[in-house]
C-alpha cells in the first residue's frame, strides 16, 4: 500500500509516518520508483507498537528507538527482547552505592527475590526502584514487615502467573509480543492500582460502620 | 516552641513554614508578643501531614488546602476526611456521559462493585478512573474479562483489607490518620506495581525457559 493508504488504515497522520521513517523507528517501504514506496502488514504492526509505546507506556522517543532495535535484531532473544521493554518502562531511580540506608534497602530487596525463588537478574532497575519504595516507607516510620512483603509478592506473582503472562503472544510476530507486553503492562498496573484505592473505600466504610448510600 | 525550633525540629525550612501560614496550610502559632508566637505538637503534625501530602502524595497546594480543611473542621465524619485525602489522589478523569463506549465501560464497573457488596460511593471518581482503564483496554483489543476482574478486585480486597485498612491509627489525632492513610495508598500502591513488574520478569524467564544467571 501507498503511504496515504497506510496512514488511512493506521490512523496515524502522513508526517508522523515520515517522521518515524526518519528517525528509523519504522522500516523503509519498498521502493517501487523515485518517489513512491510500498508499505505492507509489517508497517501496521510496527505502527501499533509505537504508538502503544508512546500513548500507554509514555515512552520517549529515544527509549522507543532501543526497544525498535530489539525488535529487529533477530539475534536478540525474545526474553531480553521483552526486558528492553520492560526496563524501559521503569523509571530511572538514582542510588548511591556508598549510602548504607540504601545498601540495607537494596540487600532486603535481594533476599525478598532470593527467598521467594524468582528468576530475575541482579541488574534489574526494578530491584533499585523497590528498594527505593521500601526506604522511604522506614524514613516515614512504616518500615514494611519481611514475612507482610512476602506475601504481597506471592499473591501478586499469583494473578501475574494466572491472568496475565500467558497473554503474551510468544510465538508470534515479534512487535506483536512487546506490544502486548506492554499494553498488559501498563494498563493492567492501572487495573491494580485503581481497585486498590476503591477497596480502601470500601474497607474503611465498614471498618468506620458508615451506613450504605440509600439507592438512587 | 519559636518558629526557629518548629523549623529545626520539623526539617522545614522558615521561609516554607511562612508561606504554610499564610496559605492557611498550618494554624497561627499562639501569639505571646508582638512579633513573637508559640508553636506546638499540633503544628508539628500539621506538617508532617503537608510535607507527607506534597512529597509522597504529590499534591497540589490547593488540594492539600481543601484536605486541611477537612481535617480542621471536625464536624466532617472521619470517613469523609479520609474520603476527601483518597480521592484527591485519583487524577481528575474527563468523562463524556453521552459516550456510550464510556457508559458501557461505566455500568461494568458499577456492576463489579455491586457484585462484590463493596460498599463506594456513586460519586467515587474512582469508578470513572477504572472504566476509562477497560474502555482502553477493549480499544487495544484486550478486553478485560468479567470474571478475571472480579478475581483481581478480591485478591486485591484481600491485601488491603489484611494488611493496609488496620494500619490506619483511627482513633488518634485526625491529621495522624490522614498521613498514614497517604502514605499507605501512595506508598503500598508502588510496592504493588514494583512487584507486579519484577513478578513478570521471572514468569517470563519460567516461560520460555531462560537459564538462571550463574553466581557472581
Amino acid at each position: 500500500m501507498r503511504i496515504s493508504e497506510l496512514s488511512a488504515t493506521s490512523g496515524v497522520p502522513i508526517p508522523t509516518i515520515k517522521y518515524y521513517l526518519r528517525e528509523g523507528l519504522l522500516p523503509q517501504g519498498e521502493h517501487t520508483g523515485a518517489t513512491r514506496a510500498e508499505y505492507g502488514d509489517t508497517h501496521l504492526r510496527r505502527l501499533r507498537l509505537i504508538r502503544a509505546l508512546l500513548e500507554v507506556g509514555r515512552l520517549p522517543v529515544a527509549a522507543i528507538g532501543k526497544i525498535v532495535a530489539a525488535v529487529e535484531d533477530e539475534e536478540t532473544p525474545v526474553h531480553r527482547m521483552l526486558g528492553t521493554a520492560h526496563y524501559a518502562l521503569s523509571p530511572p531511580v538514582e542510588t548511591d552505592p556508598a549510602d548504607e540506608v540504601y545498601g540495607a534497602a537494596r540487600e532486603r530487596v535481594d533476599r525478598l527475590i532470593d527467598g521467594l525463588g524468582w528468576q530475575v537478574t541482579r541488574g534489574a532497575p526494578t530491584r533499585d526502584e523497590l528498594a527505593q519504595v521500601l526506604m522511604r516507607l522506614e524514613q516515614l516510620g512504616r518500615a514494611a514487615d519481611e514475612d507482610e512483603l512476602r506475601h504481597y509478592a506471592e499473591t501478586v506473582m499469583g494473578l501475574v502467573a494466572a491472568y496475565e503472562m500467558g497473554k503474551v503472544p510468544m510465538d508470534g510476530p515479534r512487535e506483536v509480543a512487546v506490544e502486548s507486553l506492554v499494553v498488559g503492562t501498563v494498563l493492567y498496573g492501572k487495573v491494580f492500582d485503581v481497585l486498590r484505592r476503591i477497596a480502601h473505600e470500601s474497607a474503611s466504610a465498614r471498618l468506620l460502620g458508615i451506613p450504605p448510600e440509600p439507592d438512587a
